[in-house]
């Protein structure tokens, strides 16, 4: 077969700064995912958008030729609207738990296909698979009839999605091209896209324990990624939310079931719950419910009633006993005072050290591996009172994770104030 | 075996704008060779490379790192100093053949480690092989022995030297990461540093038929690599010299053999005359012979005399007929008047279509295939008029030529300039 587009050519153009053509494009996807595009071309490739950028239209346009590589999903049998959500991966981001059976509580049909951790972000799957019989690969009639019937379901991403993508992800893992805006914001939405929801709402985490660091490449990518969906024709907006700190009490999948269900009964730490209901509110928005009290359905028990239907539906026990960690201690306060900062990162280092995530996309994670936070900043501290509590089964882990916390926290003086936002919601991003 | 570093922290570094530490450099060029560096991740570090830049040690460690993969050379014990020259390549460029013999006439060691065509340029060691018997691979033992005897040896580098760059250029060929200044540079240099001259002449080609297109490039990449030959204790220069329209005649295999006899026999085209001595008096300068006259050695026949012991020493017989192509076709001029442009890059393509060059490295080149010029940028032509010969053994690929040749040169009325300057020479980068 002759090709109709030579790949050292396209590097070429994008290297010097061009904008590649739709069909160039076209091209270069589909042959990649024949091979006839080697992994080094595509990796240059790839530096070169990281370096050179990428119009709105190439955006577009390369997100199209993903999902074009492999199968979309349709939701509009269903008899209620759908809506999604992606957050762009946190340190404690368990809020995917209470919100998917928040949401439907008002008839609104939330499909999340989720992923596994790697690194030190959580993943949504590791964590459901902490609470026994629970199982997370459902076909798309399996995921289709939960829609109806319970309303949500969070499950495992299909393989059929975006092909292109989890060729691409693994190749920009190895080569430092991972940080490419166009790609990350691709690689999200054409997923997103491929699987069908009416509308999205994005969580871009911004801080040390996201992958954005900082507030303008967030917002960037937020609205990369708002136009994207815009384009294809999904309702998508975006809240950029902080992730300088641990989201709620606990990093580690039984730990975060655990408070996820303390949300979902009412309780539970007050980031987390203002979060859940920020991004339930944008969501019901979205889905044609602008009136919905979201509240009031985690004060009287209606989200808790979907989410004990949802995960049996997956073979799950709600009334399971969740798994706790073998081995436990205590890091305890040096000081007097006010912390005033508890790095996210760090937490999440020490949490996937001590066994909550993989290293490899190989490995198994520990249910009850993990940290507790015993303070959030702000509060005031005495010094040999507990701060964190360390979980793993494995007790030669404490090591590492304590390395990783050396510099996770700073206690100031009375009358100090945290180095926090004031809300965790930064900014909102809709289409424009 | 742990590695002493991560390859993403490395192309992360220069993805970023930093500089690479020794460290890093020598272990990614030894981890490559090695194959813990893939392939796709080298490709991303090329293209960082390429739009990052590298500083002057970053080069200089560079090149010694691909030396250090493999053997170097010695010429210490031969009778003479040793002087090499380097082209960057371009078309009709025979000035190896005349110039090794003629530098060797005045005592001076000429080792010319040379390449085959690639490409629209042509390759020494194609053009000598066209020369019955004549051949190219020698052992290190073979190469010294003629060197102290007839003082002149153009022939293949062995694949121990810089073992590291064979394999990074056939990755930059396919990656589009061939044009990046630092790393051209430490791919020649690093050759002729494990070659182990004593000094060395560049001529760094600019224009359409050259790699470097235009006279800024071209100069930092002359500047990239005479700093680079001073710091590792070779005297190296360059000259900058044109290459918008092709040296000489003749652009193929046999055609350029004739010239180059005719240049040592006391007569040629000015422009290949002009440049070979400008080499040689380069060359002679370096090695220490800054009075000896190379144009009165082409006039009385030493380099001739040489060159036939050249020939010889390698199997070749110098009083061989040399093959000429089965078939030609002329290419006409359509109009009187002032050949004001011959383009090079056009008549080198021509003459690789013609069957003179080589697309991929196992293709065959043929001997007599190749373009003879009529005419030169200033010559008066008419109407009707041969302007070139197309010669070639497979009469189908005459058509393709021609299509290269469609906007190749320029016909102005009478009393126009060409488009081209004064002398070959455009410039001279010494040692700063």
């Amino acid at each position: 077969m002759t090709e109709q587009f030579d790949a050292v050519d396209v590097i070429r153009t994008k290297r010097d700064g061009g904008e590649l053509t739709d069909a160039q494009i076209d091209w270069v996807i589909d042959a990649y995912v024949r091979s006839v595009v080697a992994e080094e071309q595509m990796a240059a490739l790839a530096m070169a958008i990281l370096l050179r950028g990428m119009t709105r239209r190439e955006i577009a346009r390369w997100t199209a030729a993903m999902i074009a590589s492999g199968e979309r999903m349709d939701f509009s049998a269903l008899r209620h609207p759908t809506s999604d959500k992606h957050s762009t991966g946190g340190v404690g981001d368990k809020i995917t738990l209470p919100l998917a059976p928040l949401v439907a509580v008002f008839d609104v049909a939330v499909p999340q296909l989720s992923g596994r951790g790697l690194g030190h972000t959580g993943g949504t799957l590791d964590k459901l698979e902490s609470i026994p019989g629970w199982r997370a690969a459902l076909s798309n009639a399996e995921m289709l009839a939960q829609l109806d019937d319970v309303g949500a379901v969070i499950c495992q991403a299909g393989s059929g999605l975006a092909p292109a993508d989890r060729r691409l992800y693994a190749l920009r893992d190895v080569t430092g091209t991972v940080e490419a805006i166009p790609l990350i914001a691709s690689s999200i939405m054409s997923k997103k896209i491929a699987e069908g929801t009416a509308s999205l709402v994005l969580d871009v985490k911004v801080g040390s324990g996201a992958f954005m660091k900082d507030l303008d490449a967030a917002r960037e990518l937020a609205r990369t990624m708002v136009d994207l969906g815009t384009d294809a024709g999904v309702d998508t907006r975006a809240l950029l939310t902080d992730m300088s700190t641990p989201l709620g009490l606990t990093a580690g999948n039984a730990l975060e079931v655990r408070e996820s269900v303390e949300v979902l009964a009412g309780g539970g730490p007050a980031d987390v719950v203002d979060l859940t209901l920020a991004l339930a509110r944008e969501m019901l928005d979205a889905a044609g419910r602008p009136d919905a009290d979201p509240a009031a359905a985690l004060a009287d028990g209606r989200a808790m009633d979907v989410w004990r239907r949802m995960i049996a539906a997956q073979g799950g026990d709600p009334d399971a006993e969740l798994p706790t960690a073998r081995e436990s201690e205590l890091l305890l306060a040096p000081a007097d005072g006010v912390l005033v900062r508890l790095d996210a990162l760090a937490v999440g280092v020490a949490a996937w050290r001590l066994g909550a995530g993989r290293a490899r996309r190989e490995d198994e994670v520990q249910a009850g591996a993990g940290v507790e936070l015993h303070a959030k900043p702000g509060a005031l501290v005495r010094a040999g009172e507990p701060l964190l509590t360390l979980h793993t089964d494995t007790p030669e882990r404490f090591a590492r994770a304590r390395e990783a916390l050396a510099d996770a926290f700073t206690i100031a003086p009375e009358g100090s104030r945290p180095d926090l936002p004031d809300s965790v919601v930064l900014d909102r991003v809709v289409a424009s």
